[in-house]
């Protein structure tokens, strides 16, 4: 199993090399990524390139039994690049023209940058296209980082108008699509096209859904180019690039991810004190992409901060998110970064080890997981996630839904968070695939809400639920159509069918409001006793429902439509079902609906814990092993009902079992 | 009575608009205002007209008794216009041309755009200037919203200069007026005169009230050059623009309504959560621009938003909203809009009907309306409300205040909501009147603030006093002389003799501290026993009053200056006098001062009723219509102390009588 | 003693002066300042000279017995020279040049703008030089206010290019120092060199910082221009430039001041609510630059504000802050402004008389300071602060901390001040000197952070504690080298052998989190009950010390790293010792840290006195006078325990005295 480091060897002397090599080694580290910011040392004056002293950092971190990963260091254009030709640099939406100074200044696509691109990757393929040290690549670093995925320069213009013109043929077709007979906005030629710069004011949102389509799509484009080149030189070499998890929504992560070997991922749990169900979520979004292991490729090993520090990771956690990580389908993880930059904008970003090379309490926690990955890794890599649950995740209604969040405190992430941390709770894995994925392995599909809907999508839905499957929908799905438009027929539009419901009636809470529901306990059914008569508070957003064709199984509790229906199932004659969830609650009502649902569907827990431990699965060849993961500071009791065994300590595990604080057990039948 | 709905026949397929028109008439809507943002439809290429559509849109419409009021279609330019011509777009404070994309993106100074405007305008104006069913006009939309008033472009510079140059005749009277010699801003020639752009840092307030005033002359000369083309083309057409009640302070209203026919409004209670009482200031204020009944040429008809949707209106509050409307003087009201809009910025800004035109419970409470005013509405219309008290706006202290709030918290639109709110819960009515004006017809004259103040409107304020009205002033008046200088005389300035007193001493309590003031008992007259020795806390606030020749109605209790004079009064020898409020205090301040005044300006409440039941009259052929709005979501129990009936329902009402949540009386003595 | 008003003239009819000359002798004024925003009346046109009526005004007042202290006019120039030369106005971050409205526009490192700064620096000079009613010049106006300091101009980069050339000398070692290895930032020439443009996104802290300090160093040669024409012209008149006090760090005023004569600064207690100590602090700083007796040029006389007001002086309040900088170090106070200015960006920052020019309380209160001022002043001016106690202020610190503030919450002139104020609650004089002052004279020196550190000034430190001192140095200490990298030896870096401590760890709590520390109360000796065993709650930043040759006096109480050493003390061979803060304190930390080191470094209290009762020292020619300044609105009890009496009042006072609310007593041994 990979177990890595970030490392720049051009930040320190050469002198230095060899202890960093040895210190890894002895921390059981087995593979660096190297080279991904260091284009300026690598090709310091146009085609004059200088590769020696990153063949020496191969070569000696081979000799230590440490692969390299590559990356092509195209995040980072040299100085003398942006210098001489300053028209590469993006254009933000208020028209401004990014200098030099950061990293990812280049507009995705500028066709001198895309060469400028493809020759130092080719040169770099060629060179190291034969090192048997190096194992891979990763193409370019975190593409869409820092707002870099929208380019508003007038060559992206150019570049959009022709998108459109491709996408709608004609301008009847696009007038149509963007609903221009508002406002005057009717273009009768291509060149009249806007992006939309902030000083539009509030823009056409039809329009801007398809400029932030047109904006993934280059950003892709750009990405493939390099793919090519890397195939064409090096084709037993695997590519991947660094992607930034649930979170970020700016690109098509689905379409991006076609051209990659694996995926991999950034992960900073500390960063924005991400909840470990919000790191599991991501975790899974990434292992979703390709239905396949993933990498961590940089993993949070300190406190991290440009200007202001965030939260240092305290003893245990480190080796917590090590196994999170191995547990949700990492097949290799590598640390963000080997050691503390003592310069420029990213020196409180810390690594492994603190500015001075001192090997402290971070280095020692993660060389013990070395070594117990060492000797367990082999039996988990490669192992599948059990196929029980799947959550819809749309790139379109992401889009929409931050260019319109239709009410203050709706948001597509949020959404999705609540009903994910359901489940989580519930110890239920999660697969996140796309709305036209192939559903039948799953029990329960949940989707968090399908905004913007395709015909094709709903006949994916109805399809599965035909089959059997049991299907929950968030609310204002159905809403916008391809071209974002809101549907004229009646909400939920094109589900409807699928619902059976209607929507009468939709009230936006906002931040003023709330409202509660009361689940029907008959509805429910009585064997479950501590859901019947649950009442939950609600936010944000109510729509009032008719089921013309459904049950009611919750009721609003409040204002003048107190009583009308708010969650209701239709019932499929294959045994499954269809919920609409037509609010947002608190976490309560999703636990309810989601305990509910799992019984249903005859979905099984993995296993029962206290709050705080999470418990996920990973199988490989007919194993099971299962990772006992706890998140909470304190000491916690858990219960496995199976003669088990611990495959970190290779020790018998009790019924009842305790677990320390950020503890991990790697159960196994026993 | 006009009654109608906003429509854009040109969103929707031409099969729909014979559904639509019928589905109109059985609401009782006999008018529609359409073309308004038509304007790429009616010119799609320059100089090429298509108005075919319009033609059959109002033909059709008018075969279901509607008629037609045509909106002029310049608050959108096309987008070939403004990709042809992009010299014509508005420039904003920090010196960005707005892009095409939005509504109102033009410089109302650019004389190229006029003459552009000035053809559509005529071309229309020939074609419709004859059509039966077209009775009137409305210009452009909403001049000024979207902060389009003020343009920082070159030639509004320009412009600037010269409208200065006009203005003050030398640059000596200039400088003086400008009060140049600070910072050697002294212009020694016109060129060097430049806008406040938000690159000066923190502008010359003196200089910047200019520019603000020439702003609202150039957008008023832009109305202009439309009203004299349609007056020439079609005299017998009335003439509107839909402006934006009290809250849009950035243009004269008083200047621009001169040029209309009469006034109309755009009326979106929920868009902010207005209170009740600040949509009755809007309507007073839009009803006294030209002393007549006015329109609502935009009434709130569903949940308005673009990003994020608001409230959504409760049943009953469109009703009631519309018999508000009526109660304080318009004479039509048209809806925002007949459909929502599927598509573009404001698809969650909702119409009568939800997108999919299904008629629910809006459509059926805006149908109901429909069928009762077609019964009692000829009965009100035309009626005038009653003349009682005046409250007055001035556009040039509003300005002042905006530029310089003199302390945290102090605002010109909240002193006056203040005043306006104690007025509104006595069942007072109320004028909205020019500083200029005639204040004969009044018992009671509320002066929030004159914070710039005039020679002539003192001697309309003391004329006022001197034939036996009764004043009050608010703090911070006299202050600013016509070009923005600070007074150099005791403060009040102008106004010390007016008021009897002299402002020693003032503390901005900003958002930090507070005081209070105690009412004298013996002054304010031993018969009202609730009103005696009453503590109000004020705010934000307190000047220190020497009332050389007044009475001292309340005094401070707190901080060094306790004791001090905070509200004085000044009786005239015939019989009314001047009250100056020093402070800016709690509801409670307003509601003893002005019960107190009331009182001793022998001014009659309507009628008492509970919190949140209007009370509002308008008289027509010597008949009282007596409105009684509950907007409150309870039930409430009024006392009518004489022998009434109820138009609306037909029926004698009792004298202890209940009105349901938002409930309705229009009662005339039986 | 000089004590004076800010006088402009030119912003009042000429038959006003006379008066002005009489109220301002009548209230003991003997010095105005004057010119200093005059520009455009001096040289009207270009080269055109008309000093006439400043020649009239000076006159005017000498007779009356006032001088003059001129100011360079340089801080506003006229319209028609910006009009003229636009490229000589600044750019700001975000790449917009400032336009013409403001003060301060200009680029201090324009060559044209220097040249005609020269020119009416220089025809001031020719005609004033002689002038027996000038006594002095002050330079421009608030070197620096309104983000002057740093401009960001095509000029300006190409100088900072050439400035980094002759510091660094090659591109190498720039390179070396910027830790351009870093995202592909290596320079290949300095043309490349960019400026920390917003369009760069976070920027290169270690190119930041030296920009800020070419920043700094370009506004002194600007200022040093001017310095040597005064010189020249007229070498016995007194050249000073008023500064911004402790608060404004944006230029290195130790370097600054070396070409002054004397520092002036401008006080303004109430503008942001400043506490008393920090005023204190601004006092202590602008003493501390030249080691000399200062003058306040701007004093507040009234609330301040643009837009908005602030507080009122409260009756009292001026003569107390009139003291309070006699008491300091201040050799003259000259209030700001004499009357307020009706018109124009400042016309609600009030000065001695309101705008309409009578006389108040305020000039009642000025002229009783006046008159007592009159009789005691040559007793106290001259008189030098006891040197007790020392604080160390690094710009480059302060600059390295402001662009990376470590942590939320953390900033210089918060731990500055947090120290501070625990000295100034002990009455023990501070003074503030450089990183490399002699500390010699001092019992007790106090560095708040040393983030940014030389060899030299450890070198400095070092002695200093070998010679017996005794030394504080607060958190993040020894971080950052000279070039802003962080030093790659363990921390504190260079600091480590003089603290005898390590930091193992460090936390940022950030607005999180907090912990505590509890004081060793057997380190703390037992002598001191009152301190020991006192625990104090800890904010923002944890650094966990390994003291290897260091005492601990102060564990943590919480978290992962409870019982580490929190403070640790190195005691020297000669009697003194290094006190080690690693974490920010709640206000008791420092009262008992400095209480225990006041004691151990054997400092006296000048005297007890309740809380809000300032108590400050000057001495000369051996008698020492002793400040007493209630900063209360109560009365309060001080306890004198010898014998004195009341230089203002000439009254013996009592061993149990009680001060008035604002009072002030000025004590000599009787």
């Amino acid at each position: 199993m990979y177990y890595g480091v970030d490392y720049y060897p051009e930040h320190w002397p050469r002198e230095r090399w060899d202890t960093d090599a040895q210190m890894m080694q002895q921390a059981g580290i087995n593979l660096v990524r190297m080279g991904e910011f260091a284009w300026a040392l690598l090709e310091p004056k146009q085609g004059h390139y200088t590769m020696e002293w990153l063949d020496e950092a191969i070569e000696l971190l081979g000799q230590h039994g440490i692969a390299t990963v590559l990356g092509t260091p195209t995040a980072a254009p040299p100085a003398w690049l942006c210098h001489a030709y300053p028209e590469i640099l993006r254009v933000t939406r208020d028209g401004q023209r990014v200098t030099f100074g950061m990293r990812r200044p280049y507009c995705p696509g500028n066709d001198w940058y895309q060469q400028l691109s493809a020759k130092i990757v080719l040169a770099m393929a060629e060179h190291y296209g034969q090192n048997p040290h190096v194992i891979g690549w990763q193409i370019d670093n975190e593409l869409g980082c820092h707002d870099s995925t929208r380019c508003y320069c007038p060559e992206c213009q150019k570049r959009f108008q022709l998108w459109a013109k491709q996408k709608y043929k004609s301008l009847d077709a696009l007038n149509a699509g963007w609903g221009t007979t508002v406002w005057s906005q009717i273009y009768t030629a291509w060149e009249q096209i806007p992006l939309p710069w902030s000083t539009s004011g509030a823009s056409n949102p039809n329009l801007e859904l398809d400029f932030w389509r047109f904006s993934s799509d280059q950003m892709i484009a750009y990405q493939t180019r390099q793919v090519e080149i890397l195939c064409r030189q090096c084709p037993e070499k695997s590519i991947t690039t660094n992607l930034m998890g649930f979170d970020f929504q700016d690109i098509d992560y689905f379409a991006l991810a076609k051209g990659l070997d694996y995926v991999s991922w950034d992960n900073f749990p500390l960063l924005n004190r991400r909840e470990p169900a919000d790191t599991a979520l991501s975790h899974a979004t990434m292992r979703s992409l390709k239905d396949r292991p993933f990498w961590v490729m940089e993993q949070q090993a300190g406190p991290t901060g440009a200007q202001i520090m965030n939260d240092t990771p305290k003893p245990g956690q480190l080796r917590l998110w090590a196994y999170q990580a191995l547990a949700h389908g990492a097949d290799a993880m590598v640390y963000f970064r080997w050691r503390t930059c003592p310069f420029n904008t990213e020196m409180f970003w810390h690594g492994i080890l603190d500015h001075d090379g001192v090997p402290r309490r971070r280095y020692k926690e993660i060389a013990q997981v070395g070594q117990e990955l060492g000797r367990i890794g082999r039996h988990v890599i490669g192992g599948a996630t059990p196929k029980a649950a799947a959550m819809i995740l749309s790139y379109d209604s992401s889009f929409a839904l931050e260019l319109q969040p239709n009410a203050k405190g709706m948001s597509y992430s949020d959404l999705f968070s609540r009903f994910h941390r359901a489940l989580h709770e519930l110890h239920v894995p999660v697969d996140i695939v796309a709305p036209d994925a192939d559903l039948t392995p799953y029990r329960l599909v949940v989707v968090p809400t399908l905004h913007l809907v395709r015909e094709e999508w709903v006949a994916n839905l109805e399809r599965y639920v035909q089959q059997g499957g049991w299907l929950v929908i968030g609310p204002r799905s159905g809403v916008k159509d391809k071209t974002n438009c809101v549907s004229t027929e009646t909400l939920p539009g094109l589900l409807r069918n699928l619902c059976g419901i209607e929507v009468d009636e939709y009230v936006a809470l906002g931040e003023y409001d709330d409202n509660a529901i009361l689940f029907e306990s008959q509805t429910l059914g009585t064997t479950q006793a501590d859901l019947a008569d649950a009442v939950c508070a609600t936010h944000v957003w109510c729509e009032i429902l008719n089921p013309f064709a459904a049950e009611t199984l919750a009721r609003y509790t409040d204002s003048y439509y107190a009583d009308k229906p708010a969650i209701t199932l239709r019932r499929s004659d294959s045994g499954g079902g269809t919920v609409y969830v037509g609010t947002i609650g608190n976490n309560g009502l999703y636990t309810v609906l989601i305990t509910w649902l799992v019984a249903h569907s005859r979905l099984a827990s993995l296993l029962k814990a206290p709050d705080g431990v999470e418990i996920t699965a990973r199988e490989r060849n007919g194993v099971s092993h299962l990772f006992v993961l706890n998140h909470t500071d304190q000491e916690q009791l858990v219960r496995i009902p199976y003669r088990s065994r611990d495959l970190i300590s290779d020790r018998a595990i009790e019924t009842w079992t305790t677990i320390e604080p950020y503890g991990v057990y790697v159960l196994v039948g026993a």
